[in-house]
């Protein structure tokens, strides 16, 4: 049950496509695995292209999932004719992202009309015991498209 | 002319091998341009496996690369045994991340024994002409290695 | 029921007086409401004397009263011996501070030996209803001292 | 010399005229010691009742002279009939606010019709020693007034 009243009743439509027009999304392997009015979750397999010094998935790609999973949950409330635009966020990782298989979540705080903040949560799952590995918390723009 | 003082005569060689250790910059098609104490210069091409719906890169990788750019500057002046954590970063994007070529530079603004804090910039070069397109701040942690 | 493990029996009246020793929150008005192993909350009435130029409490005064609710929630879980610093703070400021009072609540997210990860909410209590007008994500260091 | 275009010739008595308006910054002795098209000084002395336990000042009341330097900073960009809003901040607290005097400098990074970029740099005298304390980068709104 959301707390959340959507503009576009189509909104999971226009979600969804943007989702696949992200080529970056494809190549991490990264899949929409639950979407809602201000929630949205992502899952993506470990990847050895895209892990760090130590093995573990790269930082940086954790903020592009967790940064993606917020963008994502401020767009299922912006209205059919709007374009996204991420204007800022933060990251704490909390714990090397060791596993097998990566979940990022994110939950819109506070919608408006021009900005929408969110927070994300990234969890890895390594021999099926998940843990929390960072935070996010999030500016996102209602970009309206003209014409 | 670096204001910053090294722990370890050999940080470039030490710096240069986590750089190479990151399978994640290989895929990125990432290069490190320069390296002195407290500085630190990556470029990499566009690439449209990373890119987001607009075609631009994707603002996730931008923010790998000036997470990467912002640790291995921290990293050269941390002491030979250390390893390096990104603690926390936040990012601003002031606008897309539209080009050919993307350069990202990373700035140690106060080394500590356990946290050093680095900003970065990063910039697209769009027909031979460059832009700043991100500002970021973030946290480095050292970690001495027992044993 | 606090999910966190404290390291001193001692911490709430270690955390009373830290917090007794900041004139900062006697001159703002900060009272301390509430305080469990990783959780905290204070509370201020409203003081035209920190007003922004619409009346409402100013911004800064805001992140003052998170930052402390947030290093207050970490120094729960830190040892006997242990300062507390602030490494670093974010604030989303989500409404304006509008009330007759507030209320700042910090939660630890993670701790850890020398850094604790927490984040905080302030609410406005206007006419009896109240309200989320911020979110802060904060690092914290465990400062120990020696001799 | 500045590099941005105002957008207000009048944006000086503008800005001072908020400045004015902030009982806070009164309250706190802030002074405003320098106004430019994209940036500002703000200069405060210490007082003890704004000190945290070890007598420094409050990282709070750094916040709030950062968060003030960048918001007018971004100000002075902005045209005749707006109000501005803090959207967020982040702020590293690199070393103790130790010192007699503080000094506050905002400056605009990327300046946009609806949203202003800034960065600040806080600053502590101590026995005529300058030391930088604290940084800071924040996101700015332009609010027009309607009617």
């Amino acid at each position: 049950m959301s707390a959340f009243q959507i503009q576009d009743p189509d909104y999971e439509a226009r979600v969804r496509k943007t989702f696949a027009g992200q080529m970056a999304l494809a190549t991490l392997g990264v899949t929409l695995t639950r979407i809602e009015p201000g929630t949205l979750e992502l899952q993506m397999p470990y990847d050895v292209r895209f892990s760090q010094q130590n093995g573990f998935l790269h930082g940086g790609i954790v903020s592009a999932g967790l940064d993606t999973a917020c963008g994502l949950a401020s767009y299922t409330l912006m209205p059919a004719q709007a374009d996204i635009l991420t204007v800022e966020f933060k990251i704490n990782l909390l714990a090397p992202a060791k596993g097998q298989t990566f979940r990022f979540v994110g939950n819109v705080v506070k919608p408006g009309r021009t900005l929408v903040i969110a927070e994300g949560r990234a969890f890895a799952s390594d021999d099926g015991r998940e843990k929390l590995v960072a935070t996010m918390s999030a500016t996102m723009m209602t970009m309206l498209r003209r014409g």
